[in-house]
């Protein structure tokens, strides 16, 4: 197939020549990543836009979802909330819609010069009526769709088999299933009695993907949902899974990634990142969250900062953000926000964690302009600059800060040690 | 002399007890704990007030600072903040005043049911006019009237000796000394070229602490303050000292705590608190962040919150509130809000991690509650509730939430698996 994973293996593609500037990579290296399925490059090859790479030898992404509903159909607001996640730092949007003009909407988006997912087993579901009355046929015909429209990467639950589904059974979870792609599979088998055929069909399902050159994201249907099913079996069947489609993929020439939980305790985030890139052959990992604790529903996006940190910490690669307004409510444009910047912090922070240069960079000469006392190089290094000027300005100045105004520590050490 | 420690090794002091209640512990191991200084009680003779432990076997605890200074002194205003952390569920509260009626302010906070904490020394150089002619017998009587007055427990720049000192030379750092009482002590020996009395007369100041039972919070003078200054000699100097001078406290029956860094990278925050926990004997551990990252200004209480939660994997006992006004400005009522929610679900991730029996309990409930779709249930579940509610009732619900709708994954599995 006509893929940049086989065009890696003659040349050096210009989306890998792109990524490799960006990132200050070897292009060699970069496409030697690609052959082996630990970069990937979302880029449909109907659309043109700016590139990111997602893989261990890149910084850490981050994804913002957004996307109308029945409950909250309003286009324009979904766009300004894309607007909003591009300016605070967002490297890529997935749209979620299930309410009004779905096309409409992902044409909207895919007019933005930024990677574009979608996960279309809900509109599927959405044309179906309801998950249960789902066909493969439709399924395949929206996916195929999608492909054709642009989209560069796709949430496809392939993992979610009839295996799965007994482990449900044999451990149950006190959440059940609480990814929707992953619910609307469950009720599509259980009601029908099939398997899911994004799994007995994985080979067709390449072959669409290939077409376009579109990323598997391969679904974590089963994400525990709470803190006292993160060690439930579920989750880990699919992580065998998911290391099994992650293989043919790779070996089929279709760039793939993985998506990962979900709710997990702290000390339990390790084991499970490590795991996951493991049995997927250090496949790319996007994670929601992990989230660490389920009583601060309006600080989940914080917890979820928590979460990513930690995970970047053993090789986490793509952050999907977290709103204040998770488990509770549809994410109004300051949810977006706040949840965006939650991630790009611990973005950063994964990439200070996992050695980048450039982050390090970045902190050393914070260091050195709080030492100078510089505000307007902080302000110029910061982030998020005009966050930390609104806070810094509101109260009359001497060349410190109110915080410790006239008794600053960093004065007086200037003093002592010039 | 007559301390909690002392009586600890004939009874069970009433505080003692009560805090085994609070913790569900055996009153005879938390006594233990007291007596090998594994655990403190705050709690000056002088004062009545709610009691809490501080230490391995005990919930980790949060501290929130206050306090006036030159450029904005308004007790009122340090009241209502005082009032906010207390609210949203601070531990103890920090006076750290440094503008106008100093003893008026902490009179005012020694009125509040809860534990507080100060800093001498910031007293001690506004009488003294400034640090460099800070004299030994000021700092000592300002001390003996914090006790006096019934603080519970005193920051105390101890480990900042000449050792300390040489070894900012040997192994300079950017920022140089951060803390503000670490450079008052290092201006103060620089420009009288003397040994630290706090470090030279050590025995002495136990005498003063052991006559009021006030507990010692070994201070971290040389915390490091950026990225890049965490893994310079200094902090390393006075980690030592500290586990010297916390062994002296205990043999002299005083109890003590131990300050933590600081700006660390993220993946050097375990190491850190491990050496401190086998320096210090496993004294009680409070932290100040530890920040992960310093270009994230503005959302300080955020980048604090990931380092404490990771402290307390590996041990951390007492988190202080890092505001999102850290390093910007004097925090202001909503300031102390965010940093006390932050500080508090960083706790509670602590609480997981350590092994908090009722802290699982409450995960647990969530998830059931979430489960049953009980709304109420889980916002008396939830740390923050009103907040949880004003974001789940600003859109019309159904019984679900407008963050998924008519398509709640909870709902669909909930009638495949009943």
């Amino acid at each position: 197939m006509d893929t940049l994973i086989n065009h890696c293996r003659h040349n050096i593609p210009p989306e890998v020549e792109n990524v490799a500037l960006l990132e200050g990579l070897d292009p060699g290296k970069a496409a030697e990543h690609i052959i082996t399925g630990r970069l990937v490059i979302p880029h449909n090859t109907r659309r043109k836009h700016k590139v990111i790479g997602i893989g261990d030898i890149c910084q850490v992404k981050v994804n913002v979802n957004i996307g109308t509903s029945n409950q909250l159909c309003d286009p324009a607001l979904e766009l300004q909330k894309a607007e909003a996640a591009l300016i605070n730092g967002a490297d890529s949007l997935m749209d979620l819609s299930t309410g009004g003009d779905l096309l409409g909407m992902r044409k909207e988006l895919l007019r933005l010069d930024t990677v574009i997912g979608t996960v279309p087993v809900y509109e599927a579901v959405r044309r179906a009526g309801n998950a249960a009355d789902l066909e493969a046929d439709l399924l395949f015909r929206v996916i195929r769709e999608h492909c054709n429209q642009g989209v560069d990467f796709l949430t496809l639950h392939c993992g979610v088999n009839t295996d799965v589904f007994q482990s449900l059974h044999e451990d149950p979870r006190t959440m059940g299933v609480v990814s929707r792609g992953g619910a609307f599979h469950v009720a599509m088998m259980a009601s029908q009695g099939i398997e899911n055929p994004l799994w007995s069909e994985f080979d067709y399902l390449l072959e669409i993907l290939g077409e376009y050159d579109v990323v598997a994201s391969l679904g974590d249907g089963m994400r525990p949902g709470c803190q006292d099913d993160a060690e439930r079996l579920a989750k880990s069947v699919e992580y065998l899974n998911l290391g099994r489609l992650a293989r043919r993929a790779l070996d089929a020439g279709v760039q793939r990634m993985i998506e990962g939980p979900g709710h997990i305790p702290l000390e339990q985030i390790g084991y499970n990142v490590r795991m996951i890139k493991e049995l997927t052959g250090d496949a790319p990992l996007y994670l929601l969250g992990p989230l660490v604790t389920d009583i601060a529903p309006g600080y989940d996006h914080l917890v979820g900062a928590i979460g990513g940190s930690v995970a970047c910490m053993y090789g986490a690669n793509f952050l999907c953000m977290v709103s204040p307004s998770e488990h509770l409510a549809l994410p109004r444009v300051e949810d977006i926000i706040e949840g965006t910047r939650a991630s790009v912090i611990a973005a950063h922070i994964g990439d200070l964690v996992q050695g980048s240069r450039k982050a390090k960079m970045q902190e050393l000469l914070m260091g050195e302009m709080r030492h100078n006392l510089d505000w307007e190089a902080q302000f110029a290094t910061a982030l998020f600059p005009e966050v930390a000027r609104v806070i810094h300005d509101r109260d009359p100045g001497d060349g410190t800060c109110s915080m410790c105004g006239d008794l600053c520590a960093v004065k007086m050490i200037r003093d002592i040690f010039p």
